[in-house]
């Protein structure tokens, strides 16, 4: 069997050197070297072995991305399109950092149990609600792990997230200041502790400010698809009374927006909107979307920098990331005022 | 160190059954019998092991999802929010097979080889465009893989493709049957062998069979993003003997109306555009987008079948699997005969 050190013997480079080059971290090699380095190993069939170098280690380099599965999503956890962006955030810095990415869908704490002590994960990074127990649970995995858009209040724990409280308060002054005082709220299911939990509170403050008492009969809430999106537009384009509507994400306001449409009722004449994300969505609507700006796929180049800390036992200024938000304007709110 | 075997003796069930509990293979296992083999587990804290697995079997059980990394998509490759459909169908098959999946950008066949080495993973998925030499050399890695989408000429090599000529002939046959004569092509660079080509092909072979000339000034290359497709937009509101588009994604024909729309150019009053992918896109373009539907998700699923029909040495039908497309008429198109 052929050893690192003997390559690395053949090359008159270090075992670190060779090592670099198998797992791709090139950039303080010479390309030259590399290839004479490949060469060698091609020739001489050398199989460098991360299962080795796992059960020798105690740790596999493989950092885990967890999404949930559940009842409500069931094979479909993944298909939140702008997932994709975030993974891509995450893949980038696995890979500039020698360790790898396996992307795992879990339906209980079991799930999860089950594959960090398989695989030796180095570190999980955790999206979508969860239990609290479940975080109870993943704490007693003794791996370092990361949340993405938690508000669970457990000490110790990473995070990275938004400011949904304060992105939907701009959302709904926002509609406020342009003259609209009644103003729908369309978000998936409210749950306690939860991102959309979150944003309705925002809603409700501003609401408030403006001495408008809440009615719940103007909360929607629905899935986050085009299909249910297109449905709510319809029940909407029944209220006329509803003036200003604040989306929870950008794939639902534009499905309302589409629904809208499809029963006669104009954007912004009839109705306003405001939705939340950004993407790329709020750019193709017609009319385009106002909307409250987030960085996707920085949450996964900050996640995976927190669990790199946490691996490396480095000192971290803060175990928890709250991103900024920020109002686009285009022109999916009319101004009552004017 | 405690084994499976100590579970199943003390469970007093068989090592397959812990085995599958495990891996969380539990659709033949009471829920009470789950419960308590976890029980054992935790209590005596058995930690089962995928690394010494891998070195025993000589196979991780580790699916590679691939992407090329190349200079035009660095640092992107994942950032298209519809390879997260495909994403979910491969994670789905895997975890119901008992395999885990890793995403991975490689940039060359080194990097790709060096990851097969490192994991021993027991078979890889390549999307996107690569090399011809880069299938060689895969072949060489000796260890069973599926193309999405590719064209490439080799024998015994399994593949899961699109009827990309006949949807792209069919998008452009829709135009010319509506009586438009002058018809652009929208797409990225047209590369030999590729996707991208194959619709090329189509969109001539229709405007052929109508006896129109081909014109190389409507073709029309850039990136697909939204901002690309949006200043091809303001391009084509300059270009009013253009009166049909055709699209080889919805997120460039999106991008193309918004860009048109700005300009003050009507679809399909001024222009009618056809797109191609029918994701949820063309449901949320104003006016909804007439494109050609292809299943994505499925892709993902008929893959990873094909893989594992590989890795199992079963029986397959055939190694190259065609999903057909059809034609979903929305609002883009005009008739110029009415």
């Amino acid at each position: 069997m052929v050893t690192l050190k003997d390559i690395a013997a053949e090359a008159g480079v270090s075992i670190t050197t060779v090592s670099n080059v198998v797992h791709n971290r090139t950039s303080r090699v010479s390309p030259e070297r590399v290839a004479k380095i490949w060469e060698i190993i091609e020739r001489r069939n050398y199989v460098p072995s991360m299962t080795a170098r796992t059960l020798a280690k105690d740790s596999s380099s493989i950092i885990g991305v967890i999404t949930h599965l559940t009842v409500q999503n069931l094979g479909s956890t993944m298909s939140d399109p702008f997932l994709s962006s975030f993974v891509e955030g995450v893949e980038r810095r696995t890979r500039e950092e020698g360790y790898f990415m396996m992307v795992r869908s879990v339906e209980d704490s079991q799930a999860l149990d089950s594959l960090s002590r398989s695989w030796r994960l180095s570190g999980v990074i955790m999206t979508g609600m969860f239990q609290d127990d479940f975080f109870e649970y993943t704490r007693n995995l003794n791996i370092p792990f990361v949340l993405i858009d938690s508000y669970i209040d457990l000490p110790d724990v990473y995070n990275v997230g938004l400011e949904d409280e304060k992105g939907a308060y701009m959302a709904t002054k926002h509609l406020l200041d342009n003259g609209h005082r009644v103003i729908a709220f369309a978000s998936p299911t409210i749950q306690p502790g939860g991102v959309v939990e979150k944003r309705f509170q925002g809603y409700c403050r501003a609401l408030e400010e403006y001495g408008i008492p809440f009615d719940p009969s103007r909360v929607f809430t629905q899935e986050i698809t085009v299909e249910e999106g297109c449905k709510l537009g319809h029940v909407l384009s029944r209220r006329p009374e509803i003036t200003g509507i604040v989306a929870s994400a950008d794939i639902l306001a534009a499905g309302i927006m589409a629904g809208l449409r499809q029963k006669g009722v104009r954007v912004p004449e009839d109705k306003s909107i405001v939705g939340f994300d950004d993407n790329f969505l709020s750019k193709l609507t017609n009319p385009g979307l106002t909307t409250i700006h987030q960085d996707i796929e920085r949450k996964g180049i900050l996640a995976m920098n927190m669990l790199l800390a946490q691996i490396r036992n480095e000192p971290v200024d803060t175990r928890c990331v709250i991103l900024p938000v920020t109002l686009v304007e285009r022109e999916s709110v009319r101004n009552l005022n004017a």
